[in-house]
């Protein structure tokens, strides 16, 4: 009788699968409605092309040419196995820390399909031959050439593939081609990311426009995924790696998927300075706090967008620490509760399990105290005084979570500590997507 | 066309629910044969019940009787917000480290269906309730009643139908009641989990037997469960103390299923002293080496079995780390991979994706240099000198993930610090109990 009913449930599990496979890719249920149309930013040309290097016919390389003159601030993965394209972005970066009127070109230059890492000596040998093929077809300097790759650990990068669409991806650059070249760093995404911004600096009008990847493999320490910020703002590149690493802890950092931290983690913010203005050569200077407001914008949008991305998401999740005795403190009690997977899957349930928020605090190592949490979902008061609250009623908790945007918010009751973060819900299609990636 | 095949797939997967609610509730792949024939320990007797606390007819209390002489260790979670019974477990344990001539009759006596964990001051009113109503119907004091509570948080513990309960317990207390005991403590648990040791000391022949409970919500520090074990052993308590507190560094610390930490973890070890044995009265004593040994492989075989019940298992997985810079260093990088959302969902997927784990050293931010690494799946070398091994073939690694017991090994090759942890894969069963836990 349960022999009978198990092979009848093992069939029908085939018949979905089957009927699942002819579905078009599924978009996330919290994709913005559209890709958003980008500001061109003076100085910058983008191109993209299918080079073959794992599927065949799908844009795969995507070219950014950032004309004489422009500064590059960039953050990395802190993994310990961080792959060559980031040892050798880092090194770039470096050794460009000089005055733009020193500098040439910058060309940054990302693959999908395969991420370069864990590839030994070969690793550095693909991004070499890369560089200077970029070096060659645009004229400049094979240290002046970003790379990043992102796909499958392990496997070494057909990179002839890539340096054979060079010529052509030259010959494709323009300004306008931001949702190609979004669309081409790809890998589990199921949408493209861009966002942008314009502020007045002093009556002079500053453009920012960017875009993003990643879908798993998504925590901190840093972005866990890639970013190309590109604006026409003037300034010095110390101030502008400042101003990235910090916006980076308020923006990328504060994402989760599952907690797992790539090897490939690149966020690279290029200002080409053709904004009509006076560089902004110091951090006090009052037009850096207008600047890093928009570029924040920006940054926060793409990095929510990763976590609507996030694989197998049905429900964005912010998670708001207040009370705390430190922002690190809160910060950290934050990640708890996102990274939770039992917090993480009862949001995928729609059961308003403020129970797990309370395990997630206690294991956060940070302190706390029973009696002085307060917790609610949205704007509904749950537990508080180390219970639940007179005034919660189940189907309000029930009924909040049906919601698409779940917000958790947790006073610790101690200090003035406080961190925002996002991530998504735990579901079936995460396991969907990562039991079965390599095959 | 999308929409009719969406409405076609929806039904098959209703009527596959619907079927699997009238199949019987599974038992992990993972589990051992039996429940294994305990020993009886000479002072110890078990009844168990169905008190009704939150399922009807179903066993959800056990009483554990003690008899005078005994001592006990405990060591619990370090959650910061731990539940009431974990913290007057700790008040009673700090308050019985004298000699055991002092003593009168110990008592545990641990719930299910509901952990009494954030209910406010009525958590204490419901475990001073009991530990009365226990020592009224055993003649003990009030404070050598250990209780624990496991299942859902936030809920008043119905404390009365426990007391209701009392007098039927007493009346079933039988040595050999172990199996029924096990039964009694289990929550989403598809087997019960005993084991056991004899080990001569001195030529006095020893027993120590224990059960466990624990799938879900399962991570250090420490059990992240329950665990009750018992010895006739002769022994202070300071040196018992201290053994268990070793051991557990060993066993229960070495396990995780979803990287979340209970909030009513209690690993409590009673000995009554019956043996006919001079005490062992000090750490340096040569039998205390021995006595470690049969409780450690006691400890380990209940871990051990925690992690095969790990919710939604299919695959054992041990991920042992040698060559790290110290013990700990070696810990923290098992955990970093038996943690992983990525390196799980692999294994569930019986994918030899050894990048996931090149990518978990790299997030465990304990000190690895890429081209020192050496992984194996089992016997098989996957990757040495930062890449994969010549010898490696992508068949010879898929296969072996065919096996249901998968050993992850990795080679850090810095320097001694070695580790040993347990988990299990994560599979779409793992989200399906926990995004449906409460209702």
């Amino acid at each position: 009788m349960s022999d009978d009913l198990k092979s009848r449930i093992a069939a029908l599990k085939a018949e979905v699968a089957e009927l699942e496979a002819q579905l078009p890719p599924p978009v996330s249920p919290l994709a913005p409605a559209a890709f958003p149309d980008l500001p061109e930013i003076d100085g910058v040309r983008f191109a993209s092309a299918a080079a073959g290097v794992k599927y065949k016919d799908r844009p795969d390389v995507m070219l950014a040419e950032i004309a004489d003159g422009a500064v590059m601030a960039g953050v990395f993965t802190r993994s310990t196995t961080r792959s060559a394209p980031v040892l050798r972005c880092e090194e770039s970066l470096a050794a460009h820390t000089e005055a733009p009127e020193k500098a040439g070109k910058f060309a940054i230059l990302v693959n999908s399909g395969n991420a370069n890492a864990f590839t030994g000596g070969r690793g550095f040998e693909s991004v070499d031959a890369l560089r200077e093929g970029v070096a060659a077809v645009l004229g400049c300097e094979a240290e002046r050439v970003f790379t990043s790759s992102t796909g499958v650990i392990g496997e070494p990068l057909p990179h002839s593939r890539i340096e054979t669409a060079l010529n052509g991806l030259v010959a494709g650059l323009d300004a306008g081609h931001t949702r190609a070249a979004a669309e081409a760093i790809m890998t589990t995404d199921t949408f493209p990311k861009g966002a942008s911004a314009e502020v007045e600096l002093d009556g002079v009008p500053v453009k920012i426009a960017g875009f993003a990847k990643g879908s798993g493999m998504i925590a901190p320490d840093m972005a866990t995924m890639l970013v190309y910020i590109f604006t026409d703002v003037k300034i010095s590149q110390p101030v502008l790696q400042r101003i990235l690493w910090l916006e980076n802890a308020n923006t990328f950092n504060c994402i989760t998927v599952d907690g797992d931290t790539s090897t490939s983690d690149t966020l690279l913010l290029a200002a080409t300075g053709r904004a009509d203005m006076p560089v902004i050569g110091d951090f006090s200077d009052p037009r850096v706090k207008e600047f890093r407001k928009s570029l924040q914008f920006v940054m926060r949008d793409l990095a929510q967008q990763v976590a609507r991305d996030g694989e197998g998401a049905s429900k964005l999740i912010e998670v708001r620490v207040t009370g705390a005795n430190s922002g690190g403190a809160a910060h950290r009690i934050a990640m708890s509760i996102a990274n939770s997977p039992l917090v993480k899957t009862a949001v995928a349930g729609e059961d308003p399990n403020w129970g797990r928020v309370v395990m997630a605090v206690g294991k956060s190592g940070e302190r706390a105290e029973r009696d002085r949490l307060t917790i609610r979902f949205g704007d509904i008061l749950v537990a508080e005084n180390g219970w639940v609250a007179p005034s919660y009623t189940e189907q309000a908790g029930a009924d909040y979570m049906k919601q698409s945007e779940i917000v958790i918010s947790v006073d610790v009751g101690l200090d003035n500590g406080s961190a925002t973060v996002w991530t998504c819900d735990l579901t079936h299609a995460y396991i969907q997507i990562n039991a079965d990636y390599r095959s």
